[in-house]
């Protein structure tokens, strides 16, 4: 199963494409970042970010989108414009016909660090352990987009147990 | 010029289609909504938004698309997700290539009526006299959605009569 994980953002959109054979063993495929130019009107941006996804999406052929879910920032102007940008990340997902699956942050570092309350180090450390790299990934953005896909797989995973304990 | 006015929203998104011949003459192309299924998640949605907005800017080739701003709703969640309407609305337009102008609420109640604080009633009297109607766009976020267009305008005969004026 191939997992696309997306952190949003109108200036720099992380990602990260992981595999995940069984119930151990997860590979990093790729990540990196969609940056958008800042002198760019909002339109122009969400443009960048639609194709930008749809490249990944075409390129990787993901089994699942998973998004991080809008955080209520303290500024909702900028809650609010990255809802412009969860938007056409969404719609890439959904022209595609990729299963989308989207994660509130305290969930995804549940699932990663196995607390909703993780600092982002602790969040890069079980990502950089779980995945056998030599450091976590960078930007920040991208290790972000890399737990999103993470933590759909544990998440997976989790449940999978569970099922077979009952 | 003809203008596309949008109200964007998730559920219901209503637009207006105004072509504009000098200072005076408006005259309605059409009006409607975007009606989108409540039991359908957001990213089917979304999808069906950009589709309704990319067919109408496709058949009436718009020179400008006016689109109310974000109002800041006393519910944070409904503001959000207002927002991903509004990105893939935007990247529509974008997409297509037509000029975008974003108005806020009580700017367009202002270039319509005269005062930001004006009732929806006066914005509905005022977009029936304008285009001399029989009666006010139905349903209400049709009506919106003429006003929106209306309002642009509006706005640029008014700048017009200032260049005059100086």
């Amino acid at each position: 199963m191939i997992v696309l994980g997306i952190d949003p953002g109108t200036q720099v959109t992380g990602y990260g494409v992981v595999r995940g054979e069984g119930p151990s063993v997860m590979t990093l495929i790729e990540c990196g970042v969609i940056r958008t130019r800042p002198d760019d009107p909002l339109p122009a941006r969400l443009r960048a970010i639609h194709e930008g996804v749809t490249e990944l999406v075409q390129r990787h052929k993901p089994d699942v989108l998973s998004i991080e879910d809008v955080f209520y920032a303290r500024n909702v102007r900028t809650t609010v414009t990255l809802g412009h940008a969860r938007g056409v990340i969404l719609l890439a997902g959904e022209q595609a016909g990729v299963r989308i699956h989207e994660m509130a942050p305290a969930a995804i570092k549940k699932a990663v660090v196995g607390a909703g309350a993780a600092t982002k180090e602790q969040v890069q450390f079980m990502t950089t352990r779980l995945l056998r790299l030599k450091a976590a990934p960078k930007p920040s953005d991208a290790a972000d987009g890399v737990a999103a896909a993470l933590a759909f797989l544990m998440g997976a995973h989790l449940e999978a147990i569970a099922r077979l304990q009952r």
